[in-house]
Formats: C-alpha cells, sequence, structure tokens
C-alpha cells in the first residue's frame, strides 16, 4: 500500500520530502529516507501522504516517484519551487547536514513546518540560527532523535517515572563502533569521517545514544568532565569481505568519548564510547546500565548505532517476576518504526504547538530538543579541551 | 604442616607478625592476618617462621601461638621488645591502618624490614613520611597490593607485554561493591566507614583493584577527571539474614567514583565504581575491559574486592584459538595465594634491593609503589574537588 491509497483522508498531512532519492550501483548505500522515512509513511497512509519530492536532479525525483508508483507526488528540482509548493504542510530534510540551513531556508520562509534528520546543523551556531528562524515564524518542528521512539526506551521510561527502580543511583553507558576504528568499509563516503560536516561519530551514534538514554532517565545533565580523543587520525579501507584493499584514507573525527559526568541530584553518569570493532569478549557493542535503590536495569544492543538497531531490554526490581525481558513486538523493525513514532505523534499533536518535547513522554522532539543536545555535545568537547568540569545547566536555556 | 615444621632451614626468613589473632564469638571477623597471611607462611614452612606475634594483649598473642601450634613462635604484648626481638628478619603489619605508623616506628629503628598492609598510611602524608624513614635506614618493604600475584592478572600482563593484543586503545573498569551502598552488615565495623582511617571503600577495593589494572596494563596514568561521590551519608544495619534491624549509622567514606583518565601514549581509562547491591541485571561486580588493536581481554570478578577473590579472566586475539578461558589452576585461593605470591617474591629476591617494583613482572611491591597510589588516590580526589583534569605524571617521582 502507498502513501497516496484511497485511505488518504482531508486530515492527513503533505509531506515534502527533500532527499528521497532511489539510487543505484553496486556500492550503492540507500539514502537515509528512502531506508526510513519512506517506508514509515508509507505505513500510515491514512495520515501523510507524500505531496513532493526534491532532489538535486528532476530525474532523481522522478525515478524516486515513478519507481515508489507515488502518483500524486509532484517532482521538484527547484528549491524555490518546491518552497513555494502550496501541497506541502510539512517539509522533511533528510540530505547531507551542511545542506540543511540552505535548505530549509526557503521553506521556513514559506512557513512550512519542518521535520529535520539529527543533527539538525554542521555546527551548534547553526543549528542555532536554524532554531531562531523557526521560532519567529513559529512553525512546528521535528528532529529525527527517533531513539526517544524505541518502544524499549519508552518502557525504561516507564518503570523509571513510575519509580520501580526507585531513586536512580547511577548510569553508565558503554558502546563500540567501528565508524571509529582503524578500518573504513570503502563503500563509505568520506563525509562522515571529515567533522567539518558534522555528521560523524561523535554527532551520529553517540549523540543519538546520548540523547536516548537522557530521554529515559529524565534527568537533565549537570556536569561533565570529558576526555574527546582521536586515536585513529587515518584509516585503512577495506572491501565488502572486510579485507584489506590497501589504500590509507584520512579521517578528524572523533573516535573516543570518555566522560564523568553529573545528572541533577549528581545522580552519576559514567560513559565511554569507543571506536573499534566488536570485542571479541565482553560486552555487546551497546551496554547500558540504570541502577535504582530498587532495582536495575540493563539495555543492549549489537549496534552502538542504537537509534536504528533493536535494543534488548532486560530489568529487575522489587517485586517483579525475577528478570523480565521486554519484548520488542515481533513486527518490530527499529530502523523504521523509530522514526514512524516521531510522524505518528507529530500528526496526533498536529493541532498543538509545544516548542520543546524534554522529557515527556508524549510528544516529539523539537528543533530545541536539537540545540540542547548540540549544545551539550560541545561542552563535552569544552571540557576535554579545557581539562575543565563544564557546567552545562545552562544549555536548558532559551 | 605448621611453619615451625622441620623443614625450616638456615636460609628461612623469620618474621614477626603484628596483629595474628585468632579471636572468638559469634560475631567475630577473623583479622586479615589469620585468613591470609598465616596460611600463606604455613604453604611454605621451609620459607618462612614465624618468629613472633605481636598482639595488644599478651594473651591474645598466646591463644595465637597456641592455637596454631607455633611452638618456637614467641608472644609479645610489648611494641618495643618486639621490635628489638633478634629474631625477627621481616615484620608484618596487618592492623588498623591509623596504627601503622607508631607501631613500625620501632621496628624501622631497629632496621627490621617491614611488609605492611594497604594502605600503608591513614593519609598520604603519612604513607610518605614512614617511606622516609625506610629509605633512611635502606630497609627492604613490602606493600600488600596483592593483587599483582593473582595468575589471571599476570596473565594478562604476559598477553599485553608480549604484544599479544597489540597497541591497548581503551580500559574501562566497572564495579559494584556493597561496601558502598545502603546497608551495612552489623558485623562490620564502623572502622572502615570512618574516612580519617583511611581503610574504606575508596583506598581497599577500589584501590586494590586500581592497582592491579595498571599494573597488567603496564602503563602510567598520565591524567584524571573524576567525579568522587559519597551517595549514601547513612547506612542501615542489616543481620546475617540482610534483614534490617532498625539501626540507621553514619558513613563519611566515598561510594561512587567515576572516572576519565588518560594513561601514558593517551590511552584512554574510564571507571565506574560504585557502592551499592550486586546488579540484579547486567555485569558481574567486577567487570575490567581492555581493548587492543589485535586482540581484547576481559576479566571478572564476583567480588570487587578482586585482591581476594577468584577473577575470571577470558581473552581472545588474532590467531588465539577463539577464545580461551584462563585457568587459575584447581588449587588457587585468591585469599591465601595472592599475599603467598607476596612471601614467594619476597624470599626469591632477599638477597637483592629494589626501592619499587613499578610494572615489573618479578619482584614485589614495596612502600614506594604504595606510595604511588595513595598520591594517585589523593589526585583523583582533588579532581573531584577542584572540577580540574589532574595531571599525574609526577606522582611516580621520588
Amino acid at each position: 500500500m502507498s502513501p497516496q491509497s484511497s485511505l488518504a483522508s482531508k486530515d492527513s498531512i503533505k509531506v515534502g520530502i527533500i532527499g528521497l532519492s532511489i539510487g543505484s550501483g553496486v556500492r550503492f548505500v540507500p539514502p537515509w529516507a528512502y531506508v526510513a522515512h519512506y517506508p514509515a509513511l508509507a505505513k500510515i497512509p491514512e495520515k501523510y501522504q507524500i505531496s513532493s519530492i526534491l532532489n538535486s536532479t528532476l530525474s532523481s525525483a522522478e525515478a524516486a516517484v515513478n519507481n515508489l508508483s507515488l502518483n500524486t507526488t509532484k517532482p521538484f528540482d527547484s528549491l524555490d519551487k518546491f518552497a513555494q509548493y502550496e501541497s506541502n504542510d510539512l517539509v522533511t530534510v533528510s540530505v547531507r547536514v551542511p545542506l540543511h540551513k540552505q535548505l530549509l531556508l526557503p521553506n521556513i520562509e514559506s512557513n512550512k513546518n519542518i521535520f529535520s534528520e539529527w543533527p539538525l546543523g554542521a555546527s551548534t551556531n547553526e543549528a542555532e540560527s536554524i532554531l531562531k528562524l523557526v521560532k519567529e515564524k513559529d512553525l512546528k518542528t521535528v528532529i529525527g532523535l527517533q531513539k526517544r521512539k524505541a518502544p524499549a526506551i519508552l518502557k525504561i521510561k516507564e518503570l523509571i517515572s513510575s519509580n520501580k527502580i526507585g531513586r536512580i543511583t547511577s548510569v553508565s553507558l558503554s558502546a563500540v563502533s567501528e565508524l571509529g576504528g582503524p578500518t573504513r568499509a570503502e563503500s563509505l563516503s568520506s563525509y562522515i569521517f571529515e567533522s567539518k560536516n558534522g555528521a560523524n561519530f561523535f554527532t551520529i551514534p553517540f549523540g543519538h545514544t546520548l540523547d536516548g538514554l537522557l530521554y529515559a532517565v529524565g534527568k537533565k545533565v549537570k556536569s561533565v568532565k570529558a576526555n574527546v580523543l582521536t586515536l585513529y587520525k587515518e584509516q585503512q579501507l577495506v572491501d565488502l569481505d572486510s579485507k584489506l584493499v590497501g589504500k590509507v584514507v584520512s579521517k578528524d573525527t572523533v573516535d573516543h568519548i570518555s566522560i564523568a559526568g553529573l545528572l541533577t541530584d549528581n545522580t552519576p553518569i559514567t560513559i565511554e564510547f569507543r571506536g573499534g570493532s566488536s570485542s571479541r569478549v565482553g560486552n555487546r557493542n551497546l551496554h547500558v546500565e540504570i541502577h535504582g535503590t530498587k532495582g536495575d536495569i540493563l539495555y543492549e544492543s549489537d549496534s552502538a548505532f542504537s537509534e536504528l538497531a533493536p535494543i534488548d531490554l532486560s530489568y529487575s526490581y522489587e517485586g517483579s517476576d525475577g528478570v523480565v525481558k521486554f519484548d520488542n513486538g515481533k513486527d518490530y523493525n527499529a530502523t523504521v518504526d523509530n522514526v514512524l513514532g516521531l510522524y505518528e505523534s507529530y500528526y496526533e499533536y498536529k493541532d498543538t504547538q509545544g516548542s520543546r518535547q524534554g522529557f515527556e513522554k508524549d510528544g516529539f522532539p523539537t528543533f530545541e530538543d536539537s540545540v540542547i543536545l548540540h549544545r551539550l555535545l560541545d561542552r563535552i568537547v569544552e571540557s576535554s579541551n579545557t581539562g575543565k568540569e563544564i557546567d552545562v545547566k545552562d544549555i536548558y536555556e532559551f
């Protein structure tokens, strides 16, 4: 069933997507909009119609329209015309981060509500400037921090907010991702290994994971002491079989984050987020423990990119039936369904206006939530660079 | 077989022990000398004879002599006479830490070599002052950092020094101990919950564990950023069945240590050492991972007091037979045999003089090693108190 099915109602939201291409070729890595946004929207055709697609070429936009049988979707290659297209209620941008601002500006000017992939900007300044513009226009925004919609994260939030594990006494996160390791799949673009682009080991797997964890715990960060390191300044290219191809490429993005932090109420949080191969022994690629006075929570994943991989949650508390393993649901597809959760929530709250989600269970993260995370990441780097504990209490203020 | 067996040779070392009592009573907690030093020495009667025992009362010393059938051991209650007893080559002190200095002074004055339990002093100043005295007298010293003699730790040291896991890229330690949790066994003395005594959660389980880890890795610490917290300022007393007895006692010792540190060569080290009950889900009470460019090491234990509990070591590296589980040996008794390792090594090197072990595989840790650890612990607290990254490179200088 395509989003253009007969289920579309007058209430449905018309979404224009920037960056929904279908691509081709042996080494083709399908874009995120194709992997996540399109299938998410296709699941709720009664709520969303894809009204338009803007790609860098008209042929690419037309190919997507034709290939996906989006019969009522208008293809664009002109940003200005796309921005002025009256059928777009909401504009989703899912392209390289440094392009976000220039692509969003005309759409903001045209009073479109915006769903932007995380990170919002290639820098915090850029994200703040985008936020300022949407606030001036009083637009609704969604930021693609979709881990907040993972069923396991929502379950943890429920366990904690209902006091099942009592007062939280410690939070720890350890993770490893090959993105920051000694080798690089040759199919990967160098884009995510150049820090100026803002989309990298630090902002993406670490940023999503930190956001999801803090959201689940429901506590603001008070201060951080951190080491943010670049241990690998070069990577060896490997082929699809992980064999070295004999080529070394440079990398200036960080690959190791170690944090001793405090949440509000002085709850300690300890983080090791490292680059490298999956460990042959020891914890899985993502391992998070949350301990409370009455219970304990463990969540794990095979991927540090836990915003798009299934999370295995287990917990136990005073009065629970031993150790409970949470069921994500047999049809759960983390890649699609977390993004789906954002669209569902945006639809549910389409007639109300909120500047940020914060730690609320309902609703969806906004550009304000995005800027908070941008600021937090900056403070973590600042602690590393200055050798000082950095107070972050003010990142929540606008 | 008692240490006074016929195996004793002219070469055997005569050791006088301060604090070897046998005690009695329902709530009696046998002293460390009885639990570890005595059985360790009893295993190598050809190398050591217990020449004397100094306790606070003569009856206690006599009871130990009689109960343990130490027929040639002289009981003392006079420190001065004990210190002047010519048959003591080596004096082992295993009593409350604040008593170390006053008990050691006359023995140092009498040119006895000294084996002191860790921590050496109730403060770094005290430890430094003891070190100064033994150096002036050119005495040999052993500090009871016996985790360095755990077979698993020595195996890790071998794996790392022989480059089996390649260049080390990260080190992480997480541990939990009830000593720093919300409850306290009523059998435990308040002594270890009063920071002025210097023997507590921070110095003992954390200190031993940190020392063993750094020794295994074989790298000095370069800098630390730390949070050292006291989350529980009170504890509820519990009985032998872990039932609350309805009494609350105060506690001023720390119970949570979170560190983002760097070893030499900027190898990152991340630590969470927390107080609380064993987790119902998640890692075991001690969980250490060491990752290298060619392999990974995991060591775990059911106790954060890993200096006296068995360590389960597993590792895997390029060319290893999958994941290898290290065999501690079927007769291995961590409590006794780690201390035994110190005595064995002291015997082996009794005719040579070394000021410190450092990270050498052979030999035994000395008061200089002890002072290095005292200084490191102080710097960790300093980082927490000042909110600054603390450079610790100079702690190794004398």
